[in-house]
């Protein structure tokens, strides 16, 4: 425990203020700054703030960046671009895009001697994890992927650009009966439809047609048409009550085959109060590894694929062995 | 796909049969020799068998030897010195003395330039990896390890050895109540006898006194006294019929907590129809590795901690990123 790993944070947002929660859960980090856009005055941080134009001057005194921007628009410019100059991890979660951000980040990363994991968190992160090791240890059988309960982003925005709507939120659940018809090893194919139910809490204007904004909902292609959807109705006061939080989680399973036919169920899930704070809580874990795989001289993008977990430990191998084999 | 990783099958009983059974689910395998001390022409098996007498001539014809014995006698002579020859994976599972067999693991194996992985299996195994997992990206936290439902080869012996009793099998079952207050993040203390149930199946002798067997069972030290034990009496043929075979599984659950005291709860769980069997499957897959890391040129013991995902698979790194992550 006696390292000090030296992290600064990129991007101050509900991820960023997880990674700095997360990094007083483990005292071998020292937070050195956070970078922000935007004016640092104006951002209320513990933390001293620093504009991100001032970001090279802490080379050589950051040991890793843990970059906390969205997918959309923030990692695919900061994360070729901060992979030149620092470790660094991060939780860049379009899946169709990871291909091609991973060979940006590699070129990047290799070109400065850095060592940066990309996509971490849960989805992609453990879950991928979960998905790799089942198929490696079950190679014949089916994978199934439910999220929920919990909030969808995109889905809540969804809702919120519907005229008549003020506010919104949307869960997302998985089916109780297409759960346990996995966990019993039927192998089902499984429509979205029969896979996740969807539940919006809606905040109307006054006035509005309800009913109109329910059908509306219920029918938006990509969104909700392909699932069943159910429509609450509630005031503002409710909604900030009782909907504010970020939960999410879920369950990765794969029913294998082995042998003479005998099925093989095997789970993993998650059930998480903040989904924010659980993300950067395995971004500072990754961050570990990023360190100590530099400090051997590797360079390079790292997916989660290629991280033992035994770096990712501010213990001892030998501890390890004893205490968790 | 296109390697083709020759390997030795040590020991045929359960263990051995199941890894028989899982190379014929992973083509880049060729099994070319099981090793056994019996004699050869006794073992039923659809492979040659070898007497392991013969073992040292197939050096350079072998990449990993899969070890198959058990832990109580075979693995802690085969291990050191079969290392010594040849890369090889085991299933070493008495927990206390894992430090002691790495250190002997290792030492024989970086003489030999091999590289044997150690306690590969469900428990020890998958099981450490989500300890180790959950505990790195959730350091304050709590950690629950449930086993069952699933046959104990030690207590149903245990059960064999009392007095009258002709036959046994013993379920460990853990107690649905328990897990229930782990996943709600109550971060309970649970006595021994909070976690598991023990059930067990009992063929009496004609004449035996039944109320002294199950007397007898559920006083006995260590095995049963610390739990709820539930005895039934059944005739031999409903044992055959009913309990004849080896199922077993588990869950590790991680409650921790993060930032402003949100709950995260973490879980992986196995429901297996044959343990050994998936306990033959995960040693496959690490023998993979096991290939892997010898042909980059590496030796010495390692564990699943020192393991990435990947190195278990047969696919490339680039198709895991864009299919699984």
């Amino acid at each position: 425990m006696a390292t000090n790993i030296k992290v600064g944070i990129v991007g101050y947002g509900n991820l960023g203020r997880g990674v700095e929660k997360a990094l007083k859960q483990n005292p071998d980090f020292e937070l050195r700054a956070i970078f922000s856009r935007r004016n640092p005055d104006q951002v209320a941080a513990a933390q001293g703030v620093v504009h991100i134009s001032e970001i090279e001057k802490y080379k050589g005194d950051i040991d890793v960046l843990i970059l906390c921007g969205g997918s959309a628009t923030d990692l695919p410019e900061q994360g070729p671009e901060l992979s030149a100059l620092f470790n660094t991890v991060d939780s860049f979660d379009t899946h169709a895009k990871i291909p091609e951000y991973f060979e940006q980040v590699n070129a990047a990363a290799v070109k400065g001697g850095n060592v940066s994991v990309i996509s971490t968190g849960w989805d992609p992160g453990l879950f991928s994890l979960n998905r790799l090791l089942a198929e490696n240890v079950l190679p014949e059988g089916k994978e199934y992927t439910f999220w929920g309960k919990g909030v969808s982003q995109g889905h809540s925005d969804a809702i919120r650009r519907v005229d008549g709507v003020k506010n919104g939120v949307q869960y997302t659940i998985p089916v109780d009966a297409a759960v346990e018809r996995v966990r019993n090893g039927e192998n089902p194919e499984l429509s979205t439809r029969e896979k996740h139910l969807r539940e919006c809490f809606v905040v109307a204007h006054e006035g509005a047609d309800t009913a109109k904004i329910e059908a509306e909902i219920k029918n938006m292609p990509n969104y909700f048409a392909d699932y069943d959807t159910i429509v609450h109705f509630i005031s503002e006061e409710e909604l900030k009550a009782n909907h504010g939080t970020m939960p999410h989680g879920g369950m990765v399973l794969r029913s294998g085959r082995t042998g003479d036919n005998n099925t093989q169920i095997y789970e993993f899930g998650l059930k998480l109060d903040s989904n924010p704070e659980f993300t950067a809580s395995v971004l500072v874990a990754y961050a570990r590894a990023v360190y100590k795989l530099s400090a051997k001289g590797e360079s390079g993008a790292r997916t989660v694929f290629d991280i033992p977990f035994g770096l990712m430990s501010p213990h001892s191998p030998e501890e390890l062995r004893q205490r968790l084999l």
